[in-house]
């Protein structure tokens, strides 16, 4: 049975760590809300598994992945399910939880790369919170990004069984989602951006060799991959960019 | 051994939800740089570990657990860890990850809660970011509190083990948690709060629950237990709460 991935449709958003790891996989999954209504699927598939009642494990947001009777939330806890089971975490427990560790950083940092753009009032435009918007965005370019990045750098520096990858010798979910977070950042902030990862040959490398791995670059070819834009997490302002 | 506990002292903080998974399973703790200097704690001690070189997993930021030679960091990645081990958490791996997915649904919260006082500059004090504040708190009381808490009592509705814990029929960590976030919403909003919560009569509960647990109760009547301050995630700005 394939897995079920529900989220929004229209953005990359926290879906797209998932969709990465599933492609990445070869797993058979369907991308629910993408789907047709007339097959039982779109966006009123995803609203009746959000605001269903009687769900014992009811999801706060998309994404949501289920799985059989199995249905989980949130980004990195889906990751985490998934992980053991699509060969991309390592098995033993140590290694589990420091590439879930990492995936969390991940989240962190996912965050406040939406607050550049929003940091007082999700429903209100970009163009009416700009003041504090270019405020924002300024702390995150010269502090966070920097800081975020170079733990990065230092995780792929310390790792013993090699410095291509965050965890151990193979390729992890958490290595998928470092790609998708500094495709989203050059998308974002392509200066900045730009401008730290010159001084980060590791993480810049990692980012080229997820990018070259053939399942990834065939699905990035692919009209599954859906582009960039200003309603996602990640969008070009080009007055955030300094 | 006893577990070691690497957190800011002086506030409650991240590192709180640590403390009272440990307090209520009565495990043998140390909460490091509350320690003297002079015994090798303290400040200096929760630097080292967070800036050491050559550390495989180096953590971002505290909370941090050190057991023995694992050092794990992010809170929900420490009680994810220390769940079962404490016996705060199912056994079985649908019940974790649920367990573990409230917990990260908290995370978003107190984050969401630290952002009201400092929504665009960590670096910068309070009254310097006051108007963007007053914007993001309102926010908060009107649309994500509710929406936040409401989630909380529809979980507890739908347990089909009981409405008095979050999962199953037992305590787990995510009801501290909880109850946590609550105390600390109590304090920044308590005008807020109280609204939101007179309407959610098993939140309230769980809530009232928590803080009679005999090991919970003592704690907080210790001085271990850190009072709320305004250098924590959850401070009290009367303009804040409407």
């Amino acid at each position: 049975m394939p897995y079920e991935l529900f989220y929004w449709p229209g953005i990359q958003g926290r879906g797209e760590f998932v969709r990465l790891a599933l492609e990445e996989a070869g797993a058979d999954y369907i991308d629910v809300a993408r789907g047709a209504e007339s097959d039982g699927r779109g966006v009123p598939a995803l609203l009746a598994l959000l605001e269903g009642d009687g769900l014992t494990t009811p999801p706060f947001a998309p994404p949501i992945l289920r799985d059989g009777t199995i249905v989980i939330a949130q980004t990195a806890n889906i990751l985490l399910y998934l992980g053991s089971r699509l060969g991309l975490a390592p098995q033993d427990e140590a290694g589990r939880l420091w590439t879930h560790q990492i995936q969390l950083t991940i989240t962190d940092l996912v965050a406040e790369s939406y607050h550049t753009h929003h940091p007082i009032d999700e429903d209100l435009y970009f163009h009416e919170q700009k003041p504090a918007a270019l405020h924002r965005a300024g702390v995150f370019r010269r502090t966070r990004l920097p800081k975020f990045l170079g733990w990065f750098e230092r995780v792929l520096t310390n790792n013993p069984a090699g410095d291509t990858q965050l965890v151990g010798g193979a390729t992890t979910y958490a290595d998928l989602s470092l790609f998708q977070v500094l495709e989203g950042l050059s998308y974002a902030f392509p200066m900045a951006t730009a401008g730290v990862l010159a001084t980060l040959p590791r993480v810049a490398a990692l980012r080229a060799a997820v990018a070259r791995r053939p399942r990834i670059k065939s699905y990035l070819e692919s009209d599954r991959r859906i582009p960039f834009n200003e309603t996602g997490i990640f969008r070009r302002y080009p007055e955030l960019d300094g």
